[in-house]
């Protein structure tokens, strides 16, 4: 592991999209986010999705020049379609559009139907709270689990990000269905290391810590069993019916995962509560947060997003942390 | 257990809450949902609850006449006060407000503050979807589970409801942040049952399926260890943003929990997609999921509100199943 200058990895980022057809705001957008990611310590969505991103941009797998278009309109909601293009565009457009529709009516939605992987569903949520929002989005993925009572992958992982704006720094919460997200048990495989707590079954049926065992089962654990199964499939139809989209079981029959729908939600702070009321009360939850005795010594409560405000303070101050070896892919991508 | 029509049920309700003073209108509508919430297999927020509820309004913990009042608008989105009023009461009016508000602008919301407890989540995602409105709906509660890390009751177990409507019967899920819901506890202890997994510590620090355990230490588990701990957390930020009220460390300082906060959220489903093609996209998926394999066999796998659903169906048919004892106190309730 090393550490690179957050303007150094971005600029990385994008000569290797502009290298590959993207025009410059679509490999600005698109390398801030690769860049945001990995400062951000979320290993799992940056440096290492990258090179696939980019194969998918050459096998012409996603299209890179596609716009996404409004389909339908009902006033504070609306329907849009990502024509195929790139997920993180497509994402952070309709983002947009639910922040602006959020400052006209209190509150905005999107359902986004025929987009692409977004990456960091913490991304979307944090582009709403640097607007003054709230900001809640999903995704519905390729069936990557199985229910609850079953061994068949049936339902997505579908990871949800909500996100409150604070000034000293936002609230996140980021999370898959599954109790560990694939990349994280991708990361944690590739790093050797077993996980803290049972995360899925191997092979055998049984529980298991092994990241290995359970991305060879495909058997990862929902969060708290049949709660998280059953959210998973709730999160798959309301992102099918908002949109208008795909469901699970349908981008499970297209072999690949593409054309998945996705769903944002941005509530306006401002007018809800205004900037300083909203940052003291938030500030006075987390206050009393962290008075609660943590169980072991030397480690405190966290609240979600704290662990990724200090991350990010190091990266910015340090610079960011990458992989050597990803890192190296990086410079070598757009010199081949 | 006994059964008995839902109407008598009904009625019976009726009688005991016009008895303490409700108007009639107010009393129907307390009636139905009790009686509703019995008649669908929620035992845990039906008739055991009743009792106690009627003492609170006649020990005036309650306003049994306060009506909740628009404090703001913000077009979609609007803030309301449920002056400290019946929570069941708050929460019906402000989903029905929440699903007019969808259907003039597409989606709805509706935060609510000083409102009391509202029985079961699910009851008013179930109303939005009696109105062809996905709803979406949660609380904040008292203090009720330690952080992820801590053993310090510092967080909500905030109950989150989802509904889709379907013609054949609506999906549900209705979940709190504990792995278990402190009212099933309750119910599986007076039962002399165990947990079918772990649901929490005891007071020696050790995972345990014993319900009175877990009740007598008060560390409930929540769903996916820290995933559900960030989750409660941040339901209870943004309902105390969204409806301008108390926060779950606010409702805790006061030593018994009133004074809650609440959001519901509403999206029109007729103007998205329309009746039929809703019903089709959802049987789709449903069907599609009830091929998964089940592990035991005789089992089969369950999507959110199956359950629901067969019980409502045999209680229709056979009548609502009561505790016997639940049943006679309810009888002389208002006799005496």
């Amino acid at each position: 592991m090393r550490r690179v200058a957050f303007q150094t990895l971005y600029d990385e980022f994008y000569c290797a999209l502009t290298a590959v057809g993207f025009s410059d705001q679509r490999a600005a957008l698109c390398a801030k986010l690769f860049a945001e990611n990995q400062r951000d310590g979320v290993y799992s969505h940056g440096l290492n999705r990258f090179p696939g991103f980019v194969e998918s941009m050459k096998q012409k797998k996603v299209d890179f020049s596609a716009s996404p278009e409004k389909v339908k309109s009902l006033g504070a909601l609306e329907q849009w379609d990502g024509k195929g293009g790139v997920g993180l565009i497509n994402a952070h457009a309709c983002m947009q559009r639910a922040i602006e529709l959020a400052q006209q009516h209190g509150m905005g939605g999107v359902g986004l139907k025929n987009t692409n992987h977004w990456m960091r569903a913490g991304a979307y949520a944090l582009q709403a709270a640097d607007n003054n929002c709230i900001g809640i989005c999903w995704t519905n993925t390729t069936p990557l689990m199985p229910p609850w009572g079953s061994a068949e992958k049936k339902i997505g992982n579908n990871p949800v990000a909500f996100a409150i704006p604070r000034d000293r720094g936002h609230i996140l919460l980021d999370m898959a269905m599954s109790q560990y997200s694939n990349g994280k048990l991708e990361v944690l495989r590739r790093q050797g290391q077993q996980l803290p707590l049972p995360g899925g079954y191997d092979n055998q049926g049984k529980l298991t810590q092994n990241p290995g065992d359970i991305l060879e089962s495909r058997r990862a654990l929902p969060i708290g069993y049949w709660k998280g199964s059953g959210l998973a499939l709730m999160l798959d139809m309301i992102a099918t019916v908002v949109s208008g989209g795909q469901s699970t079981h349908q981008i499970g029959n297209q072999g690949t995962e593409h054309s998945v729908s996705q769903v944002f939600i941005a509530f306006d702070t401002t007018k809800l509560m205004g900037q300083n009321v909203l940052n003291e009360t938030i500030d006075t939850i987390i206050q009393d947060f962290h008075t609660a005795a943590p169980l072991d010594e030397g480690k405190s409560v966290r609240y979600p997003g704290e662990g990724m405000l200090r991350s990010r303070k190091e990266s910015l101050e340090k610079g960011v942390l990458v992989d050597e070896e990803q890192w190296k892919e990086l410079l070598n991508m757009y010199k081949e």
